[in-house]
């Protein structure tokens, strides 16, 4: 890991410190046009279009797109100590996920009725990544707030494992959040089927979950379509920021870094810290614990890019933390709660050094699908209100008309929209 | 305008008549390129290409992008009644948007403080077209919720007049909203600068308020753009669809459809009756008013594309509106306010024969930055929320992670990812 001290920067290097590279956000031409031209393929031959792409892609000769009800007996095989930990986990990430769902309101004010309603998306689709393990995770943080927002049509998209099968650890969680329906099918092919329907797969208007860069480029190119659909937010590769003081335990420190360092090579790693003494004992603990983890490669490719800065302060720890914006912050110091109030730019924060980030990532409660890039400026992680939408109303009465009309038909004029100023002005006079 | 009898229609025709034109809502190859040369204009020159832009597109020469404080003084030649309707409109619109205004939250569950806080967006752009009138009503909508939000930076970009100033009105608005800056740039030019910044305009994170075909593109490229800004939403041309039936007032439903005809030949209107008699009567008022109305031609060519269905029952109307999704609705119907539990896909609603779309569009304190083109089956109105965005937090206890470590340890497991598991063993181990 590269060590970085602070104060010896200017402006422009400490800017590009910061910069994660635009390749990692997916866009370049080649794979824009082969993203392109999957998702075409499935626009014009539909069903037929996923199964070549299942033989293509997941070398899987698949009989149907959908799991049958005979698969889920295989939930059968799924051992009790799982099973467990995904009710337990569904449970906390239910109940913090209502904690903030949106709630109707309505007043009155001089014969004016104002309100706003807060509608489910009627038809959403959830795309869990398929890969080495089943993200059983992933599905319960889509999962259960559509179930929460009351989305009616909930399509679990997720590409089938080499032998054809979906994970029983999948289908048991799909079946714990009440997900009826489930097919098998990845990449930028599952993201164009959502989008667009096929014959088997219903079309959506919004399309939630993580994926590799031809999920993400797919879920781009989709959400441009006039006739495509929205998507949950733009994702780059995983990331943590941790800030550290002197007292801080580098043991602890380390394994939150090599966490976050085992997802991906291109995830970002960063350590802030005051203490150069911190810096030397995170290095010599990383040293310690990669020999134990089996991800050692992906490991040692992710913290090649990864930082260590030195700063002068608690402060400036901050200040380059909200610069950074990170996806997940990680505060190991003192009075760690009460310095949430410095955090500006941050997907979610883990306070003090009992608060690993794995424990977000499973079950504590909070959503895991967070906003990376620096997206976390102006986007918030998942919630349910993101598997809604609001509708405002009003409704006034003949008083409230009379009270209000003056000053719409001034504006109406100062806008030069005469049809606007008649529509009240029609009403009054009627009288 | 056309008149359809839904009965008589298969679903495909259906589809059709409810589907807006693709191109209305922007891309097309020679749009995409210009306001691609546009905005990598503005990237590679900043302010230069500003000032060019604004004599080639507004044949105005600027001496300065910024509204200087000598020109504020213009203010005092607005007439007080139009400063009376800004104050009460914005008074109204204050009022109803904190209203939802998110609030922070935090509980302890096991040892688990887990909690959420809202932060406004630091920096936001909002884009205020021009043309004949000064859209200040689009200023109050944007500045508003951006005020109540927080957001540290607002800047306010819109074309300026002919003569190279600002309209008092939209100056008297911008103060009164507590926007300090107001930039003089229009159309992709002004969504380029605010994107990635220039010599004078700062880049913001997220850029809102509605515009053009050339606006409307340029917000698209530029929230494609890894280094661009965040938009608040898609947009095509503004909607309405009225919901009659065989009491309503044809007058007045005429006076909305006309209203909404104003705003741009592209405009679509559409009304859903199960009244013949209904059909006839709107169709005569409509001859009348539209001869007493200034923007005649616009509301021509609007009209012609304009459809009126002919239902067989109320629900029906209701089923036809919540598949067509419509940016306004209006209910000129009995028991209209209870008819709201119908609503499922819609921007707002007007509800009853005293609830002309005006009122919202000014003064009534809902926003009227309303999802188009159908994405109101996905997307909500302008809130304060779209200002602001939520951090999540968890500061766990030695015995809370007691409590949860199991379950962490299991899924981590399941999901092949030791480092994940680790950080908790780790820490556990260290007791």
């Amino acid at each position: 890991m590269q060590v970085i001290v602070w104060a010896t920067l200017d402006t422009l290097q400490r800017n590009k410190i910061l910069q994660r590279s635009i390749s990692k956000v997916g866009a370049n031409q080649e794979l824009t046009s082969s993203v392109a031209s999957i998702i075409s393929q499935v626009k014009i031959q539909g069903d037929s279009a996923l199964f070549k792409c299942a033989q293509q892609f997941d070398n899987v000769n698949l009989d149907s797109l959908e799991v049958s009800v005979k698969e889920y007996q295989a939930i059968a095989s799924l051992d009790q100590k799982s099973k467990n930990a995904i009710i337990t986990a569904a449970e906390n990430i239910h109940h913090f996920h209502q904690m903030s769902c949106p709630k109707d309101f309505e007043y009155e004010k001089n014969g004016i009725n104002l309100g706003k309603m807060y509608r489910p998306i009627e038809k959403v689709g959830l795309y869990i990544p398929g890969g080495t393990a089943p993200l059983v995770s992933t599905l319960l943080m889509l999962a259960i707030p559509a179930q929460i927002a009351g989305c009616q049509t909930k399509i679990l998209v997720t590409p089938p494992q080499v032998d054809g099968k979906i994970s029983p650890a999948i289908l048991f969680a799909a079946k714990h959040c009440g997900i009826e329906t489930i097919y098998k099918a990845g990449g930028a092919q599952a993201i164009a089927a959502l989008a667009f329907g096929t014959q088997t797969i219903p079309k959506v208007y919004k399309i939630f979950g993580p994926g590799n860069k031809y999920v993400t480029e797919a879920k781009l190119q989709v959400s441009k379509d006039a006739l495509g659909a929205a998507i949950d937010m733009p994702a780059g590769p995983s990331e943590v920021l941790v800030i550290a003081d002197d007292k801080a335990n580098p043991a602890f420190i380390a394994s939150d870094l090599l966490a976050q360092a085992e997802h991906d090579k291109e995830a970002q790693v960063i350590l802030v810290t005051t203490s150069k003494q911190i810096v030397n004992q995170v290095l010599a603990e990383i040293e310690v614990q990669i020999n134990y983890l089996s991800r050692k490669q992906i490991i040692h490719e992710a913290l090649n890019h990864s930082r260590i800065i030195l700063a002068n302060s608690i402060n400036e720890c901050f200040s380059i933390a909200n610069s950074y914006a990170p996806e997940h912050l990680i505060l190991h110091i003192k009075e760690a709660k009460s310095s949430l109030a410095k955090v500006v730019n941050a997907g979610s924060v883990f306070v003090g050094q009992w608060s690993p980030e794995s424990v977000g990532d499973y079950a504590s409660g909070t959503n895991h699908v967070l906003p990376t890039h620096g997206y976390a400026r102006m986007y918030s992680g998942l919630d349910v209100m993101a598997f809604m939408k609001s509708i405002s109303f009003q409704h006034l009465t003949l008083d409230g008309l009379k009270y209000i009309g003056e000053t719409v038909e001034s504006l109406a004029e100062l806008e030069g929209l005469d049809a606007h100023k008649n529509a009240v002005s029609l009403r009054l006079k009627s009288l």
